[in-house]
């Protein structure tokens, strides 16, 4: 029968999957402004065109000095200048400091011409008016930020291959770089197939009817991803329907999703309609997953398709391992970041056995990890979970007490 | 001297903020479709108007049957059941099972009137035409999800005070919830102020003159944290201006957020105009914390305030740990998430000062953390960095070789 049959299939690890399957489409580039640019992908280096800060600045509240007025003072003999101006922010001194004299300066301030330090306003005090006292030495460059510390012009300023984080759009809005050319958001087309799916506005079910779970779930995931979901298309068990939809969403997406049907004829179906897209390669027809094993990886000239199990629990499990770095990869990041986890400690033992990777939903209290079970159709299960854990191919399970790494859902 | 004042000024710790600075106002409600509901929080609580799934499935492929009629089945001494029937998707039998005779199902399928189990597939083989041989006996109830298995009539489906993740997608869309009400994103103004500070938009600099490299990236990480930044605004190092500024943003805004001058004098123009707002109480003036010392916390009738140091660096960093979560508290997230960190190794000794929280920003190498260093005015430090580690109040440093907690940037 077709269920023994499938045993012969390949089936890939996780890991294999997430370090082999790399289909070589990229979505567009486009052009955005600053303010839109967080988490959006450079499609290339941007260079500095002039230094930053752009002149001397001073770190501190105090006085725009030359340091060797100020060798060997201290609150015993301390070093006498004449304060002859004031730094404005914004624009600078009216003359240069002369021998013997200083100029006051705000933290911020523009250097002026001849200080090469700036005391902090602590070491000083006002010996008489227009006068100060100077009660500890500065060193050249002491409290200045030099015009060129932060970048020099040149300097690259961005990471091609990852997301835009909130400081990259501080040092591009101060180097005045305020559109630039970014990876578009990768269109992500979400096919749902299934006789008995209907879509999730339907109000009265007919016997045996579901609701679409999948399409708007896995999309949230796709923009979590930094993708933008297609319109939830939703197709009977039926091959060549499959087929025509594939052949459709290939033209005007940088990725497919199939959420196939639960049974073994419909997954059969679904593989059977990827393999027949003109171009297509299917690499794997299971992964060594639990939940998730019926996921399929195949790609369309270099555009990456993504058949998920029929239950929806396991599909957003599978999505969330396998899916979304695809997402990212398809939008121009192709930078491993590694992923946070909380620490906790297991609350009862997981058995799993070796070769296949788990994935254990956990409700987290007080830095404890108690693992939620429940058939894989369940949604409650993942709904109730604080984050999972991975019990990995190697491991044959784990005991209470055991330190664990949670991957949080947030 | 206005230094020296200024340490008489209330300073807390980042625990402190962190949970006794908790300004009472909240973002509004509006209703949004299901599919941009990932990340909002819902206002209230949904409860579930039917079963989930709402008719017993079969989670396997096989026959339904009656369970009492396998029991004593073997290998040797299978029973025979005659299959009077399949179960399509979305539909139902057209009969139910009768006493020893089974009905083809796919998982997923509805189970037929008469039938308490579904044998697998596998555990059956044909005996003939139109008979099955069922070679292990089920008990009443596998190989099948109980109609309100996952949800009960009038059972809680989201958790109020937290975002909507793609699993509470799911099961709103199985549940045919396709509106909901959720709190609005925080409108959070942003004021910049500074006489050297001009718009990054700016492309010939005077002299002494930077372009604001805080009010974009500060505006990143409220969208990052569920808010909506308002439009870049810039005044001068003004006390009046200021306050007129204030007085308008606060009847707009849900949370107010000043990038104060950098100077000792402009800190406390700052500091006086929010403390004149009407409605206003000043809650700290600085914290416990490098960088990012220069903080001050207040509201306005319930309205956050920060005032953020004048360094964009400290500026950003202090912003993470304190603003965003005075965002997402705005914006009706009431419930504590952990937030997930990368063990790594520390590579060099990191001095820290008792009684202040020390935030480290470090390179990410191979499970490897490098202390990245240099003046808190260098936006380049963060840029070069994958993440940040702590260092409490209560420690006194970190040896070379101690493992971290990584709290990455993404």
């Amino acid at each position: 029968m077709a269920a023994a049959g499938r045993e012969f299939f390949t089936v890939k690890t996780v890991a294999e999957a997430l370090t082999e399957f790399r289909p070589a489409h990229r979505s567009g580039v486009e052009t955005v402004t600053l303010d839109r640019a967080r988490g959006r992908i450079p499609a290339e280096q941007i260079h500095a065109r002039e230094a930053l800060p752009g002149f001397d600045r001073s770190s501190v509240d105090g006085y725009a000095v030359r340091a060797r007025d100020t060798f060997g003072a201290s609150e015993a003999i301390p070093a006498y200048l004449r304060v002859t101006g004031a730094v404005r922010m914004g624009a600078g001194a009216d003359d240069g400091v002369q021998p013997e004299s200083a100029i006051a300066i705000p933290t911020g301030g523009m250097v002026p011409a001849g200080a090469d330090a700036v005391v902090m306003i602590e070491h000083t005090q006002e010996a008489m008016p227009g006068t100060i006292e100077v009660v500890r030495p500065v060193a050249p460059g002491e409290g200045i930020v030099r015009g060129d510390e932060d970048l020099v012009p040149g300097a690259a300023m961005v990471h091609p291959g990852r997301p835009l984080r909130a400081q990259d759009v501080a040092l591009l809005a101060a180097a005045g770089v305020t559109r630039l050319r970014v990876h578009a958001a990768p269109r992500v087309a979400i096919i749902a197939t299934g006789d008995e799916v209907v879509a999730p506005e339907t109000s009265e079910l007919a016997a045996g009817q579901v609701r679409d779970a999948l399409s708007l779930s896995i999309g949230a995931l796709v923009a979590e991803a930094g993708g933008e979901p297609g319109s939830p298309l939703i197709i009977p068990d039926d091959g060549e329907a499959l087929l025509t939809a594939l052949s459709r969403s290939v033209g005007d997406s940088d990725m497919i999703v199939v959420c196939a049907g639960s049974s073994v004829g419909a997954r059969d179906e679904t593989a059977g309609a990827i393999a027949a897209l003109p171009g297509s390669e299917t690499w794997c027809h299971g992964l060594a997953i639990k939940p998730g094993k019926p996921t399929l990886l195949a790609h369309s000239d270099g555009i990456p398709i993504v058949g998920l199990p029929g239950n929806p629990r396991s599909a957003l499990v599978v999505f969330r391992l396998i899916g979304m770095p695809l997402v990212r990869l398809a939008g121009g990041w192709t930078e491993q970041v590694p992923a946070g986890t909380v620490r906790a400690r297991l609350t009862r033992d997981l058995p799993s056995a070796a070769g296949r990777l788990d994935v254990v939903q956990v409700r987290l209290r007080d830095a404890q990890a108690e693992p939620l079970f429940g058939p894989s159709a369940l949604l409650s299960v993942l709904t109730a979970a604080d984050g999972y854990l991975i019990v990995d191919e190697d491991a044959t399970g784990l005991a209470a007490g055991a330190e664990v790494e949670v991957f949080p859902y947030v």
